[in-house]
């Protein structure tokens, strides 16, 4: 059972679990336009590549029907702000790909249907963005298949950041083998990194952890590297925001750490995320813009000032973990080996 | 200019500055009772190796003034109770070997002076806690200068923790070495990681480097493994709380990490720390007892919950690391290069 919905759409509105308050208080955060939809995009009342995804699904959906209200009979208006509310929208947020991939989809979705009446492209735009949640949720089960053939019984798993419910549409991404692991029987426990500067794995994955009864306990960051070390941690599972080619992984900072000291001690360290995280135009992660957030996400906490007035910040939101520190990137098609660059073209292909 | 005084005994009282309220106020906290002391060294309004030393040295002389006024004419009493409250002190934190140190040291003198009067004890008493004090200063200075050696003119220094004058009885240890460069004109730049659990990075160090107005940037742990992937780190400099025979070293949580990252990108990675957190009698790191502390300290900022009740915690206050990862100890008495174990032998040879 997927017991947390982050997502959902209702009464013709796109309802989000507001990240921001969690683990205080469950609030709900209703989006009735795509400025909505961008602000809490942009501001991660919903995070997580996947979740973005779905949530710019409605987003489109949701332009549309109030430029259908405001140029009910004036299509080529109707058009010209769709493409721009689109655009908008696609901007949100710079790293995450899969939020490009659904705008990209609902663009192609609008330009299919151009010549029909503005009725039926709600109509489409609506089913196209309820299909990228149905989907998200079915892929998760499927990686979350996938990925659990490679916990051992009784593995103490490290992960990074929120890769669950809240930051997909159901079940998780590395969190979703987590949860299939432990639903399987298979005794794992969870250390889950704290997540600075945002704190994602104290405040969201430390909560979904418990709700589901899952042994897990919270580290700080750079308390991972000695686990790691001393032999406690049996794999490694982290999400993506966006993957190159070569499997060149952009992911919440810290990651790219973590790999680096998985390769020293030789901890088996794998990248969970869907086909629909990769993306095949870019060769490496040089290409990837890496986001780069509000300073006060690293000199306050909950409001309260952490650092002194006046000091600078730098505060990039994702790092580039390259593909050379991933030992699989577990996919909704299954996992995929090195060479990555090899196997993730034949894995376009065998789509096409 | 040592701008900041930490430690300092006024008017029958060892005065601190509550690093435990820093940054938002500078407050002080007023040390009369060697409980005084045990307490604000275990809670961390005093935080340092060489600083929780220079402190515990006033801490056994106030033992001694309040147990005189106690037994004016009962000598063997006197005696009985002092033993207590030294072994009271002494157990306040359990990895920083400078307590152990200066604790030992008031012993050796109460024991040397056990014929004398009381009154000649506890003027024999105040005067070593003073030696303590000033010779930290001193050896602050000159580690400061070994250490400037090895900084390149316009270097770009990764430190971690706080290591300054708040660390210390005046100038710093890493960031004394920083204060040095900066001093000298060589057009230094720092990051600071802000150090979880407890930032003292962005509480303290940030605080300092403003104050000094030296060039700094304030970053959370994780992204330090990017900035020294891609070059924009010459040089990693650190305190220590305690170090073994073998080079191996106990120092703020995160240390262990950043060494390893180091290592793979060959970023010279040194300790600053004076011969006196130099523990002669244990071999390796193994033997150093790792103090953990309460999980709010993940779980809470500010007194504002970042993580759900009832979520486990796992917050060892240090980690170690392997001499191996170490390029260099620079110590008051010149720079230690490995093989560390002849090294330290030979310096502690020499010494005697």
């Amino acid at each position: 059972m997927d017991k947390i919905t982050a997502i959902s759409f209702k009464d013709g509105a796109l309802v989000l679990i507001d990240q921001r308050k969690l683990p205080e208080t469950l609030e709900y955060f209703e989006c009735r336009t795509v400025k909505d939809v961008e602000f809490a995009i942009r501001d991660m009342v919903v995070r997580g590549a996947p979740a973005i995804g779905a949530a710019a699904g409605y987003g489109a959906y949701l332009a549309a029907k109030s430029l259908h209200e405001r140029y009910p009979s004036d299509k080529e208006s109707f058009m010209k702000k769709m493409d721009e509310a689109l655009d908008f929208l696609e901007n949100a947020r710079p790293t995450a790909v899969n939020l490009m991939w659904a705008v990209n989809k609902m663009k192609k979705e609008l330009e299919k249907n151009r010549e029909s009446s503005m009725e039926i492209i709600l109509d489409r735009m609506k089913a196209l963005a309820d299909r990228i949640l149905e989907d998200d949720i079915k892929t998760n089960h499927r990686m979350a298949g996938y990925g659990n053939e490679i916990i051992p019984e009784g593995a103490t798993i490290l992960t990074h950041c929120n890769t669950g419910a809240l930051a997909t549409t159901g079940y998780g991404t590395a969190l979703g083998v987590i949860r299939e692991a432990h639903r399987t029987g298979k005794n794992i426990k969870v250390y889950a990194d704290e997540t600075r500067p945002r704190n994602q794995g104290s405040r969201l994955t430390a909560w979904e952890l418990l709700q589901e009864e899952i042994p897990a306990t919270l580290i700080a960051d750079s308390t991972a590297a000695t686990l790691i070390r001393d032999g406690k941690i049996d794999v490694i599972l982290v999400g993506a925001d966006r993957i190159a080619l070569n499997g060149d992984t952009a992911n919440k900072i810290g990651t790219f750490m973590l790999s680096v000291v998985a390769g020293v001690y030789n901890v088996p360290f794998y990248i969970v995320a869907p086909v629909t995280t990769i993306d095949f135009g870019i060769k490496s992660g040089k290409e990837i813009e890496i986001e780069e957030r509000s300073p006060d996400e690293v000199t306050h906490i909950g409001g309260v000032r952490i650092a002194p007035e006046g000091i600078d910040v730098y505060n990039p939101a994702f790092d580039v973990t390259p593909g050379e520190n991933i030992t699989g990137i577990i996919t909704d098609r299954g996992i995929i080996k090195p060479p990555f660059t090899d196997n993730l073209l034949k894995l376009k292909e065998s789509e096409q």
